[in-house]
């Protein structure tokens, strides 16, 4: 070992881990890739009841095995609907229970941000992957804690950023990659919705641990970072409130700029008070291509300066990100969406809050 | 007059002076607005050649009287094709010899932007109007010696800003103000071009004062002003540079942000390394327009929300804002274009780079 340097460590690490992989377990391997992993449902709301659960009728890896849920009468309609034993419902009381049971491989969160944690986290302790929704928490320690958690438990922890897995953005990823209009210069992006009920958790700090940026601000940031490969080195932000009632709590609407070690500058924008905010710009030295709407489920697309359309055939963004998830853990590979990466925006939203708040542009590591 | 409040005073003010326009210079008054103003052109370099000296052909209240310049060869050839006298061409040094030519009423300054103050000051002294390219000079202090030059020899001073007379720009300004799609909430606007021939006076600090926010980027500031009818209250931006050698005297790129007084916030671009930006969209609460392309000559288009278009019939931009001038100084009434606008984006961007030289935001009064 003391001759080794710490890539050859890993690197030969690497090589055993899939030698065993492949000489040993390639029958159970095998048979693994070909199963459907069960997948319990942590938390019942919008999301999980209009997306996930039907995208999951649509997965090739993945099946809605079981839920968690703090409301009984969710728990019967769901047991009904989706044919759900009785010993795969839980309460977020009583998840280490999961641990006696085979039939859960992954657990989805799909809670209030500051919930996050503590569900992820008794996840992983009975024994189970985690796949979170975003933004990971409400605090870069809590991200932490749950990357150690699940490291400890052996588990996988994925985020659930399903931009990642639309062709529309991965066609921009290739399009900066290869280079095709030439260096990338400048990088605009931006997601607003209008949030709507002044009585939801997203507008409450417990829950939400922030507003229009931890929510959807979160895209446009992601997007910077997965276009250009990089990350911010220096971002500078001004907050704006009109609504001092409705927004007493969170952010309403931010605006921000950021710079990557490459020289790539972002200007971006997010809100709550206002809808139609849905883009992505990527500048480069010979032309410039661009998604409008860029961040909805579907019917994303967009155009580039040659005059070509960027559009794709619709695929179900929350089925393909589930079972890529699925396939990473199966094929033992790991995942492009790992919970470093939840870490990493939660750690530069604060920044952008800190830059707002103090009014001083922030240096990130 | 000690009865008098101030407001009182410029009312009653402006109602004598209206008086004696009227009833005294009645038939003068007539005569004059039908007669067409006679502008020098101070500067023959591409802006003039191309665009300035064809508009003014196009225009009904002026004419090309004369010329400015160093160059004996251009003075020659543009009095060859434009039919000027020989006793309307002049040089820097001889400026004021306009004094005794009641040919020439106006000198449009169309220099490096380092030189403004000094010609301005050398037409106004001579009894000329002044409309100056923009940006109006390199610092707020040389932009106020304008104001007051002109104001102390009783002449008009004006600013080329194209744009306020682009019917695409007007109507969504007409769009801000009736509240077609309610209150806005986020302005983005960005202009980049790809500068070209490193050895221009666009990139030599000492005659341009700055680099792609002085020249392209005001158009995008320009417009966040006249869109929102508010001055920015506070200033944050992040500059970058890629390329030290081309870009050693000026900033090569520049990505902002500002808040005004209502709360609207806008976040912008500029560049002189990438083509492709030029575009301008307000976000607003029920709904969105944008203009893209925004600030080119002519070809500006739009869209809204809404599925309209925003397209009217081409008009030479420079013919008329030339043509309003001529038409405030005939008639006696303010120009939407006066120095002060000018002066307030020299003050502006010099807040830009003050916020990207010191990673603070910068409040403006």
């Amino acid at each position: 070992m003391a001759t080794l340097s710490r890539r050859q460590f890993l690197t030969s690490t690497a090589t055993i881990a899939m030698a065993t992989l492949i000489n040993t377990d390639a029958t159970r391997a095998k048979a693994q890739s070909s199963r459907k992993l069960g997948f319990a449902l942590c938390g019942l709301g919008n999301l999980s009841t209009h997306q996930i659960a039907p995208a999951l009728a649509k997965t090739k890896h993945c099946r809605l095995a079981g839920i968690v849920t703090g409301t009984p009468a969710k728990a019967e309609a769901w047991k009904a609907q989706y044919d759900i034993p009785a010993g795969n419902v839980y309460s977020y009381n009583d998840m280490h229970r999961m641990a006696d049971n085979p039939d859960i491989d992954v657990v989805y969160v799909v809670t209030p941000n500051a919930l996050h944690a503590e569900q992820t986290i008794k996840a992983a302790q009975a024994g189970k992957h985690v796949f979170c929704e975003k933004p990971m928490e409400v605090s870069v320690e809590r991200c932490q804690q749950m990357i150690d958690a699940c490291r400890k438990a052996g588990r996988v922890l994925g985020t659930a950023y399903r931009c990642q897995f639309d062709p529309h953005h991965l066609e921009c990823i290739r399009l900066v990659r290869e280079e095709v209009f030439g260096k990338t210069t400048i990088v605009q992006a931006g997601f607003a919705i209008d949030v709507g009920d002044p009585a939801q958790w997203r507008l409450k700090r417990a829950l939400a641990g922030g507003g229009a940026l931890m929510d959807v601000g979160i895209y446009a940031l992601q997007a910077t970072r997965y276009l250009t490969g990089e990350e911010p080195v220096l971002v500078s932000a001004i907050e704006t409130k009109t609504d001092k009632i409705k927004f007493a709590e969170v952010d309403e609407s931010m605006v921000w700029t950021t710079r990557f070690p490459s020289g790539v500058v972002a200007y971006c924008s997010t809100s709550y008070r206002t809808g139609g905010i849905q883009n992505l710009r990527v500048n480069a030295e010979r032309g410039w291509f661009e998604l409008d709407p860029a961040f909805f489920y579907d019917g994303n697309h967009g155009r580039r300066s040659d005059g070509q359309e960027i559009r794709f055939p619709e695929i179900d963004l929350f089925a393909a990100e589930m079972d890529d998830f699925a396939q990473c853990i199966l094929e033992g590979r790991p995942t492009k969406v790992p919970g470093e990466d939840g870490l990493r925006d939660v750690r530069i939203m604060q920044a952008i809050y800190e830059s707002a708040r103090t009014g001083r542009a922030v240096s990130l590591g």
